[in-house]
C-alpha cells in the first residue's frame, strides 16, 4: 500500500476509530480465556462506501450495518490486526501508545510461557482499556487470576 | 506539507470532521447576506491535543472546548477554507464531493457580477446542505431571494 494510502487510513482512524484488546472467555483453552485484539473503523451508514474501500485496501475484516443508523468496518484476526498496526505505526498520532502497546501485546503472547506471563499480558489489556477512557465492566487480570493456578 | 501528513488530514477529515457552508445575514452587505465556510475536525477533549497539532499544520483557525467534552477546531476564514481545500483535494475520499463543490463555490463567489449571480451561489450552499443531510432550517437561496431586488 501507498505511503499516502496508509497516511490516510491512520488519519481515518485517529478521527472516528478505535484499536481494542478484550478479555473473552474460552473454557476449552488452557488459560481459559483468550486475548481477543479488535481495529474498527466507523461511519453514518449513509457513507458506508468508505467502509468498504477500507475494506478493500485492507483485504480483511467485515462491515456491520446497526439499526442505530451507524456501521462499522472491524477487523478482528489477530494476525490482520497485528500486520494493519505495523503498517499504521509510522502514520498514526493520537493513537500512537495504542498502536505500541498493541504489538508490545501481540509480542509477549507470542512468547508467553507459563500462567504467570499470560496473566502480565492480562494486565497490559487492562492498561489498554485505561488508555482507551473505557468504562466498560468488563473482565480484568484479575477475573483471570482467580481462575488460574499460578 | 509532506503528502503523507495531507493524506492524514484528509482521513482524519473523512473519519470526523466536517466541510459547510452558510448563508448568514449582514444587513449591512450589499447582497444583505454573506456565504461563510467552515471546516472542522472533532475529537474528545481528552485527546484535543491532536486537534493542538492540526492547528500548528494548517496554521489558522481556532479550538473551542465545549461543555459537552468535545473539542473542535475550526477554520472559517474563507481564504484558508479554500487553500485547505484545494490541498486536501487529491487526499479526501468520503468528501471529495464536498471540496469539489467548495472549490466551485468560492470560484463563483470570486466572479459574481449581480444579485442573480449572488442567488444562484445560495442554490449552491443549499446543495452543499444536502450532501451534508444537513435537516438544520437555516437560511436557503429562498431566504435571499425575498430580499434581493433581481
Amino acid at each position: 500500500m501507498d505511503s499516502t494510502i496508509l497516511a490516510y487510513i491512520a488519519g481515518f482512524l485517529d478521527g472516528d476509530g478505535s484499536i481494542f484488546f478484550q478479555i473473552v472467555p474460552r473454557p476449552d483453552y488452557k488459560q481459559k480465556f483468550q486475548i481477543r485484539s479488535s481495529i474498527a473503523f466507523y461511519q453514518d451508514t449513509r457513507n458506508s462506501k468508505i467502509l468498504e474501500w477500507l475494506k478493500n485496501q485492507i483485504g480483511t475484516g467485515y462491515i456491520r450495518h446497526r439499526k442505530t443508523g451507524i456501521s462499522d468496518y472491524t477487523i478482528v484476526e489477530s494476525k490482520e490486526v497485528k500486520k494493519l498496526l505495523k503498517l499504521l505505526k509510522p502514520y498514526v498520532r493520537l493513537k500512537k501508545e495504542h498502536v505500541e502497546l498493541g504489538l508490545y501485546i501481540f509480542d509477549k503472547l507470542e512468547n508467553k510461557k507459563s500462567n504467570q506471563d499470560f496473566l502480565e499480558i492480562c494486565k497490559l489489556v487492562d492498561k489498554f482499556k485505561e488508555i482507551n477512557y473505557s468504562k466498560k465492566r468488563t473482565i480484568t487480570h484479575e477475573t483471570v487470576s482467580k481462575s488460574l493456578p499460578l
